[in-house]
């Protein structure tokens, strides 16, 4: 899954909206095997398989890649991710035809309801007007990317 | 490649012994995608291809896990290892029944030669007479460890 450069847009949610009841639910474990400066290498578990996925995030150089793991490889890596773990639930939904990935959070992060919106531009990404139901906009925080939140928890101004 | 607990040790050589002169080389050239307290990720390319290895070094948690690297993927995962490289060409020798790797590094660290000889277990190891044209023993000592040298180069006792 070789990606170009993700343009989307992040908001807090208070609450799933009442359309997602019945969408599919996703749960998904994500750890971390390392992290150093701008670089993550992530293992992610659903029930679909797991993944690693080399994530380096900004300046001209930007890879994102994903490796299938083995069952056998998922478990042993996942040992490294001891103590940098998030787990969610993922449900996906259009809203002005664009795919909005609406994640919750369970464990230390229980009550966090995040939506990332992506876009194909630049444009789409400002054209896009939030519906009233979104909440604040955290794109582009730091304290909201999943390795944040995975060692930090959230972020202190935001008790959940 | 799954390994258990792998018992080396690790000799500083003056020059390649006459006998491997006609060993096989194998080119290898190591960079370091993440480094993250003892947990590394490599990248490794060979001619007979690339893998990432996740090593997880010491305490109680021991890991190693190889995949392997398309050749898109190796190239996309190599340009994150800028400024923390290694090159070297691998040769094998037996000596005494043991497996020794012979690495003679290039480029910056031109001059380093660094020979492993591998043990089925302690009491092996302990055994293992060195022979004469072996140089000084520098098992366990992380200036010498790859992920080391690839950053800080030689350690600064160690002009080469």
């Amino acid at each position: 899954m070789p990606t170009g450069t993700e343009i989307e847009r992040k908001f807090l949610l208070d609450a799933l909206p009442p359309n997602l009841a019945f969408a599919r639910r996703r749960p998904l474990f994500q750890g971390y095997v390392a992290l150093d400066g701008d670089t993550e290498v992530r293992v992610r578990r659903s029930p679909s398989g797991a993944t690693l996925t080399i994530k380096h995030g900004s300046g001209e150089v930007r890879v994102e890649e994903q490796l299938e793991l083995d069952a056998r490889r998922a478990d042993a890596l996942w040992e490294l991710t001891d103590g940098r773990r998030v787990q969610k639930v993922r449900r996906e939904m259009l809203v002005d035809g664009h795919t909005v990935e609406v994640d919750e959070y369970s464990g230390a992060l229980d009550g966090l309801i995040v939506a990332e919106v992506e876009f194909d531009d630049e444009d789409e990404a400002s054209a896009f007007t939030p519906p009233p139901w979104f909440g604040r906009e955290v794109t582009g925080q730091s304290g909201y990317a999943n390795r944040s939140l995975s060692v930090h928890g959230l972020p202190a101004q935001d008790p959940a």
